[in-house]
């Protein structure tokens, strides 16, 4: 599945790994001011924030896995497979499509605060793509560098949860996964007190165990207090170098090493791209399975007052540096 | 504290982590064959297999962490606080000092099973490097493509154990640590099945639910249920690139992220460099805490027959690729 | 807390620990036919199904704890604290108190079917008892030999569940606590396999391996894993001895030792009471903190037309039966 | 299999939960001080001091499983499967069967002082019963009030560990299970604190929840770290009453319900009986798997200067009260 994480030193940091036993292929895709969203029932955006993202591209449509706006507004879609609902049309709502949440919230909205302004009045609604391409079953996390929310179109209608960890996996809903972080409270980065009883010479023998008992499987909900612990922990310099480093070692907590998630029929499940975007200079940093080195897409590089998208292939394979 | 493993596709590959809160000033370093080793009581080795890995040089020793030599054998120290216990001189026996073990071994054995024989009549003996480097408590993984095996000096004297993991921590002695990962027989990496009830609907909600017990935190033993897990369960091409790649996916599973192991003072233990090296062909592969990018140097490209340590200073700081 | 469970063999048992700090002076109370029970917003019942269960008697009312009626329906209240959330009055609704829930179900329905009816108008609402016995917050299980059900009253309304185990503890809501149990699928009572991984020789050092991840912890998430596994594990004979005997061991293993729930000032939660009620005979058996012997009260040996309350105060302090 | 606990109040409590599949037909015995004790290899013991304990007795020879002699000296015999190793007859040793450790020391010994002395020349041989019983592979805990110890006789030889936990189980040997303990040191019965992260609303959502991580399952590890955890955090009023039932709940915590073991061929390990011996009143109290209620045999209700042994057969089936 995929995790997605915030971070925060004198910039604001927003990322995610992508895992899955396939790649659509995938591009890190801007998408200049003036490049039309033709929104399937709400008209079409001429005019919006810049972006900067990882995205399919279809038909000229540039579908989002995650994406951060020139405002420094992240938003990120993450599976969430069985609890995700949407609905039929609403003649009183914005009735957006899956598809077209990342634009039509990044397009417009500056801040976590202006978004939730917007999706009091959404309605995210069950129009496919295309046949090729039917409607994925996600979450969000929307992220500045002053907040983060999570929002779940369910049965019950769209949730809309604050997220002070500033990390989302997938299942269950994230009330839930929050709620389960309370079971974790007592792990630390520090060495454990002997608190099972002062009659025994109970010692710590080792380094780290301060955290025993943090879960380190690849469960989505197992993830999700890792990925929590790592990064509510983290300790970096805040320059650019410093601060992206450490945004991929918080990522590598989660990362899924090709094996450990079979997922039948001789496939498994990967961390397919790990990506980390300065929200604040619209650099948008990724690297995947088979490529260590970081490797960067500058937003502000390109034209923004353009009407096209702006594509760049993944650069997949081990870039080694032979130092002799 | 440490990781070491090993992973076998075409080639045979050996590496670790090595975690600490400060660096030494570590180097590649190859010694060639006819690098003298003066021993401090077994005399001086002067024609010998060449080897590369990564080593602190003191006074010009190689004070190897780890090294792979051109036969295709591995070594590497990890630390075993508390438990390492180095004895006096005996005259029967081959004293070998802490910090000789590597080059001692490395120097002239080809294999595990030459080793063994090696090992027979050694006696990891107490004499320190110099004031300034006191005695390192340690443990070893020797390892070649065929089989790998831990040797522990202890207070009963020198425990030699077969590895059939090829993953080395630190604490507890090793037969302990395998001892434990039985508490672990029943992880998998394909989803779980119910066999709590056959009357409740229980169900994977998410991939990679059947290591759910895997644990993450950071300490020794974990480190080593963990590294076993992904190593025993990896899965790759056989490519340079591919095996390469998917042992750093096997070592960053222990990954050691800056803030999640407090060893107080305000300081850290991180995961300040990872290694792998192909044993068949004699290139060494490494990653720093600060540098994603991996970076290799290959012992033939130097002369072998030479006499004098050949180094590398370590490349620090993000090597970013600008996509644009 | 509490935890509450349901056996079936021939006949059907219900029963629950009342786990606390201190006792307000437990009964165990029948209520004949004809004892008229004085709801406060929606009349007196006159007549009803007699049941037999362990109450607080206040002002001749009993505030039963858990009771089952001479049809075969069990009912218990357990602890849902910050969670329950109880009503104003409704007009077109059966205002039911909470401290009267118990007699309102178990004086009219035969079954968790006719519970379900009931249940569709009620609205439980916020009336106190009296001022020296404030609301308490709650959740419920109703059980038949067919089936059982949650009952729980929270911010969003009346929620009812499926109860599939027939457990009840404490927090989180009980959706959240069967989500959970998917954690544990694997588990099982059988030794384990090894699905680690089949190069390496792990074997069960010892039996019961095949649970290992079952918490054993006292707080109300690990009680309901610990009560689910054990209870739809149990084997017994389908005498009324072994039934007994092997419901006492069911919820022996979430009995909550003096020591192991410190709750501040020198007071410690234990498990005050366990009871288990054959619902098909009428006898209510009990054991106490400090008795370990089953003390038992049948509800046929009274008049069950009668108009008063029968009340048998618990027999305390170990029965210990000198064999020499 | 089997646990082993010591408490103390004002008087000293011994005993130890049977755990197995079935039963050999065990009877409270008493061995007064002139039964004469036919050692195989070292003579006859024919002034002893007294002791009482559950035993099997064959051929007139009570094969205690553990007992306590008149002194307050408790030993008692744990299943060590698989590390057990006996020995051949050496000239200058104590040659003491298996069978006979038992009496060999509670006939001597007054103390745990005492045993060591005489466990200094022990020599635990491989001699077994009778054809028809086999050398059961024993690990053992003598403990007296003031302190506790464990015998294993291993490949290596005898090992004699301090056991200050007074508790045992089985496998792996008594070093491992007390050095396994340093995982579960942050365990403790108080409400847990948040060191996860002070920037995240965490709170305990139950009592209980201090605990989280104790292990629940029924395998000989995971039993020795929850018993040492109940056991060491007991707390009681010091009456003979109140000490004996909380010693019946600490050892009710590791209880093996029948279902949850399962050996194959349809059988279960259950826990066949339970026993509390007051070490300082030669009063044996015990539970049997189907009768809750708490039986006692006072050893000194019986000559114990006379030569033959007292035998009393277990009181099965559940002793129910009947209140009305």
């Amino acid at each position: 599945m995929c995790t997605a994480a915030t971070y925060k030193t004198k910039d604001f940091y927003f990322g995610r790994t992508l895992d899955y036993e396939f790649s659509y292929g995938d591009e890190v895709t801007i998408t200049p001011r003036n490049y039309p969203f033709h929104f399937r029932h709400i008209g079409t955006m001429t005019k919006h924030y810049a972006m900067i993202g990882m995205a399919y591209v279809a038909d000229d449509f540039p579908l989002y896995y995650e994406a951060v706006n020139e405002a420094g507004l992240g938003m990120a879609g993450l599976n969430f497979v069985g609890n995700a609902d949407y609905k039929g049309r609403e003649s009183d709502k914005d009735n957006v499509a899956q598809f077209e949440f990342i634009p039509w919230i990044l397009g417009q909205c500056a801040s976590v605060k202006e978004a939730r302004v917007l999706l009091e009045k959404i309605n995210l609604i069950n129009t496919p793509f295309s046949q090729e391409l039917p409607l994925a079953q996600l979450h969000w996390i929307i992220a500045d560098r002053n907040e983060a929310l999570t929002v779940e179109s369910v049965m019950e209608g769209i949730k809309i949860y604050d997220n002070p960890v500033g990390v989302l996996t997938n299942n269950p809903p994230f009330n839930e996964q929050m709620f389960q972080l309370n079971n974790y409270m007592n792990l630390s980065p520090q060495a454990p007190q002997n608190h099972f009883s002062d009659k025994l010479p109970l010692h710590a023998y080792s380094r780290g165990m301060g955290a025993l008992g943090l879960p380190g499987d690849l469960s989505s909900q197992s993830r999700f207090v890792r990925a929590a612990f790592v990064k509510m922990n983290s300790v970096s310099g805040d320059s650019e170098s410093e601060s992206v480093s450490q945004f991929f070692h918080i990522l590598g907590a989660v990362d899924q090493p090709r094996g450990c998630c079979d997922v039948g029929d001789g496939k498994f499940e990967i961390t397919i791209y790990t990506s980390c975007c300065n929200t604040d200079k619209g650099v948008y940093y990724y690297t995947t399975y088979d490529n260590h080195q970081i490797t960067a897409v500058n937003m502000y590089k390109e034209n923004l007052d353009d009407s096209y998208l702006v594509r760049y292939p993944l650069i997949h394979g081990e870039q080694i540096k032979m130092q002799n």
